[in-house]
């Protein structure tokens, strides 16, 4: 029989036993899981950094992997929690955007709202609907328990901008999407639309006060202290520093532009 | 056949190689354990903090399942190692009250000093009674063996002060036993007394130099930057500040109090 | 069936999605490995760093396991990908040292260059071989692969220099190769070449400008802010203190002298 995977991605840090506590209810219900973790250093509340980072990994898990992701600035609050089925997957979490950049990759299913208690804890509080919905409702589906039973389907769910970049005349403004534990500047800007913008012509890559003339294939290709661009392993512009920190070298942050000129 | 649940909790952090030699020593016994980490965050020597998580976490576990807890000053001194079997679970790791508020919650049935070598690794360095005592002795109870073969039964073994609130006239007087990764600030009041000593009375909470008039029931119902009072998941009366941090709004730190004045 | 159990030790952090990227692609060709970490808190492109966690912990480790490790700042350059197989295990990762002083310690049997694509993710960045190569290579070869099947053997590869403490007349001379969680010094001083050196004669142990007179056992020996000499769990000459942290209180840093005097 194959084992059932559980994914979870947070924004709870690993010092305190929430996780773990996560963890324990899924086990009570189905002790044959296979959990993995994603991440719990997304930075608190950071929706947009939760939903790049569980799109950046989902789609190495097998087909049949529940995808369970919790940051969630509103519990309690009258928003929903949903499960979402996908092509290869389910994700399982509030709603508010955290799952849709990632299950609109895999190719959206259906949508249900979860709302019967009998796949809850028994008390659930108005503070951790990760231990006390998310959890159970993701042990008792990889008991085969069908994502209908667990609600009513819906149409609607919150959408998160997808922060594409944009095209002014002679240049493509992408931003910093993420900057990563080496310091690399990963941008939005992915490489079908870069090519296709680009097309065969000269460009110029500008970062921070940086003006960078080519594209690397990989990050050895790099002087020290010398920013180089290259699409990374995600797909996306980023720009990166051998051996060292883009992030200290250019001075920049998150949100920051990072734009390509013909 | 169920899989044999082993959770961790130490002081070890995760950079060093301390934490996977207890999982390998386990998995080299019994290569069918699940191995879930409760957290190897708590504070260097903080018995009182490593009680908290695993108090926290433990009771979400199926039944059946091995906690395994090592914050250990004494480690190779005569403090002794044992296993306390209760209601629900076994607790394995020094007898310096680090495992007993998670214990006595659950309910204790036995407590074993770990005297039988016949279980340990080969050579017990003085250092790391964690791979060389514990981890082995939960992968050998993960297999079967009686908590009466690792040792002889015990009555006594060191408490923790469990430090609960104290009522001085119009007040009750709790303290912060933990602060979590948000900022959040979790006091000794539970729900209960907390009731018991308020009644139906008006209230005011004070935490540093904040007074709070009401609960809350999530984060949510708060405002930017203005703490709020609550009893957070794990049944305690916290402050918290939503999308925000209480500690550093508050600069309230561990030990410090929060009181309930009618 | 015994349960397949693979190690990752990474320099990657655990904030991003990049070590669950690994574990996805893994589970998606063998979803019944048992995966543990040893640490992604390797400093970036510390090779030496990883090389010491590495060999801390994979002797734990039941006979079979596979460790990957990728400590790589070569990726994507022409620095080769090698499988190492040795008297009890598997490690895999990059061709540049970082597997070697593990592998020697449990003895190697042969190495293999990683060439055949038939193994690999179906496109290979030049930037992520830890997904790419190194995580589906584990992935068939825990399915019973043949450590043949995945290239050409090799009788070449990458050393580590092991650093090995020097002899000076009178005077023992190793070096801090690790600072633990604790802020004990590790040094390369072992056990066995510090009886040779010493014999019955009196010794003097200096760490930074303190000087140490004896040997203790273990921790607990120690007085609060004094720091203490002992072979700490690894088999290495530390410098520790009680309750405290040795780096601080020395400040002393990696590469520092540790030295013994007769």
């Amino acid at each position: 029989m194959k084992t059932p995977i559980i994914t979870l991605l947070t924004d709870f840090g690993t010092k305190d036993h929430y996780v773990a506590s996560m963890k324990g209810v899924i086990l009570r219900i189905n002790s044959r899981c296979a959990l993995i973790d994603i991440s719990h250093g997304v930075s608190p509340q950071d929706i947009r950094e939760g939903a790049f980072l569980l799109t950046g990994a989902c789609s190495y898990f097998p087909k049949g992997t529940i995808h369970i992701a919790v940051v969630d600035p509103g519990v309690g609050s009258p928003r929903k929690p949903i499960l979402i089925e996908t092509k290869n997957y389910f994700f399982i979490g509030p709603d508010n955007g955290l799952l849709t950049l990632a299950a609109r990759k895999d190719g959206i299913r259906q949508t249900v709202v979860l709302t019967n208690k009998k796949y809850f804890l028994s008390e659930v509080s108005a503070t951790f609907h990760g231990r006390d919905i998310f959890a159970p409702v993701a042990g008792h589906l990889s008991l085969g328990v069908t994502p209908a039973s667990f609600g009513k389907r819906t149409e609607h769910w919150v959408e998160l901008d997808r922060g594409k970049p944009k095209i002014k005349g002679d240049t493509l403004i992408g931003e910093v999407i993420h900057i990563d534990g080496f310091g690399n500047l990963i941008s939005n800007i992915e490489k079908e639309g870069f090519s296709k913008f680009i097309k065969d012509r000269p460009f110029l890559i500008r970062a921070g006060k940086k003006t960078i003339q080519d594209l690397k294939r990989g990050y050895y290709e790099g002087k020290k202290n010398d920013p180089i661009a290259l699409f990374g392993s995600g797909g996306f512009l980023e720009i990166s520093v051998r051996e060292g920190n883009a992030q200290k070298v250019l001075k920049v942050k998150r949100g920051d532009p990072i734009t390509a000129i013909i």
